[in-house]
C-alpha cells in the first residue's frame, strides 16, 4: 500500500530502493531488471516502489541521477518539429553539462559504460530505448535509427572532448560558440541527405 | 653505444624499457617523462632507448600499442591538402578501427583516459601535441586549434559509439555509409565557417 506523508524511516526505504535498484540494473541490465525482484531485494513491497519512483524508468533516472529526465526533457525539444532540433539540442545539452561538473554521478556512469562492459550494456539499453529512440521517431528521413545514433555520437564525443578529456581550446569554450559549431552537424544527420 | 643485431637478452631489455616508459608515462605525464629517467629506471643506457625506439615519441607509440604512429601517418593523409581532408581522415581511421577490435590496447588507452585522471593527462598531452597539433596546423581557417579539437570530439565520439559502447545501427554499418554520414562532419569543422 503507498505511503503518503513523512515519517522516520521514509528516506531509509527510499534508499534502499534505490541501492536495490543500481545493482538490479548493474546486474541484470536495463531491460532484464524487474520492480518486483527489485523491490524484494529491498524488502518492500513493489507498491512502494511504484509509490516513491512510479515507473522502472523514474526508478533508473533516480538511481542513475541523471542531472535531467531525458523522458520529461526530449518531449519538449522535439515539440517544435525537426526545424532547429539540432541546435535546441545542443543548447539544452551543455546548459545542462556546463553547470553539472565533471564529478557528477551521470558523468560517472559515462565512465562506467566505457570501462565495464556491463554499463556499457545499461547505458546502451536506456540511451537506446529513451533517447536515441524517441530521436529516431521525430526524424522524417530514411535511415532514421542511423541518424539518432550519429547525433548520439557527436554528442557523446563532445562530453568525452569538452567535460572528461578536457581538450583545449573545445573544453573551455563558452556556450554559444560551441552551438553554433555542433548545431549544423546534429541538423544535418537528423534532417538533410547522408552522403559526402 | 647502440647494439645491432640480435643477441640473447635483448628483447628482455626492449620489453623493460618499455615497462619502464608505461610507468614514466603513467606518474609524470607524456611531457614530464624523460628518456633519461626511463632508462634509469629499466637499468640501461639512454642511448639504447635511441637505439630501440628512435625518440620519445616512438618509445609511447610503443608502449601504448598504438596501431599506427600518427606522426607517420597523419603527414600522408594532409599531404594532399585540405580538399577531400575530411573523407581521408574517416576513412583512415575506420579502416585502422574496423581491423582492429575491441580488445586492443588502444582501446584499452581510451578505456583508462575515462576512467583514470592521469590517463587523461596522458592521452591529452600526446593527442593535443602528436594529432590534434599536426591538424591544426593544416587548417587555413580561423580557429584552427579550435576545428582540431572539433575533429577530435567526432572521431572520440564514433570510436565511443561504434566500438565501445556498440550503440546499433552506427556499430555494424558499413564502412562507407559511416564515411559519406561523418565525413562531411570533418569537413566542415576543417574548412568551413563554423556558425549555424
Amino acid at each position: 500500500m503507498a505511503r503518503t506523508g513523512r515519517r522516520p524511516g521514509e528516506s531509509d526505504t527510499r534508499a534502499a530502493i534505490l541501492t536495490a535498484g543500481r545493482q538490479a540494473f548493474a546486474q541484470h541490465g536495463y531491460d532484464g531488471a524487474s520492480i518486483r525482484s527489485i523491490a524484494g531485494a529491498a524488502g518492500v513491497d513493489p507498491a512502494l516502489v511504484h509509490h516513491y519512483f512510479n515507473t522502472k524508468h523514474g526508478l533508473f533516472v533516480a538511481a542513475m541521477e541523471f542531472p535531467v529526465d531525458p523522458g520529461e526533457v526530449l518531449p519538449v525539444l522535439l515539440a517544435p518539429g525537426i526545424d532547429g532540433l539540432g541546435e535546441r539540442l545542443v543548447r539544452f545539452f551543455l546548459s545542462v553539462w556546463d553547470s553539472a561538473g565533471d564529478r557528477t554521478p551521470f558523468f560517472a556512469l559515462i565512465r562506467g559504460a566505457v570501462s565495464h562492459d556491463e554499463s556499457a550494456a545499461l547505458l546502451r539499453e536506456f540511451i537506446t530505448r529513451e533517447v536515441l529512440g524517441r530521436v529516431a521517431a521525430a526524424v522524417d528521413q530514411p535511415d532514421p535509427e542511423l541518424r539518432a545514433t550519429l547525433v548520439g555520437s557527436q554528442m557523446v564525443g563532445l562530453a568525452m572532448a569538452r567535460y572528461i578529456v578536457r581538450i583545449e581550446p573545445l573544453a573551455s569554450a563558452d556556450a554559444e560558440t560551441v552551438v553554433a559549431a555542433i548545431a549544423p552537424t546534429i541538423q544535418r544527420y537528423l534532417a538533410e541527405p547522408l552522403t559526402s
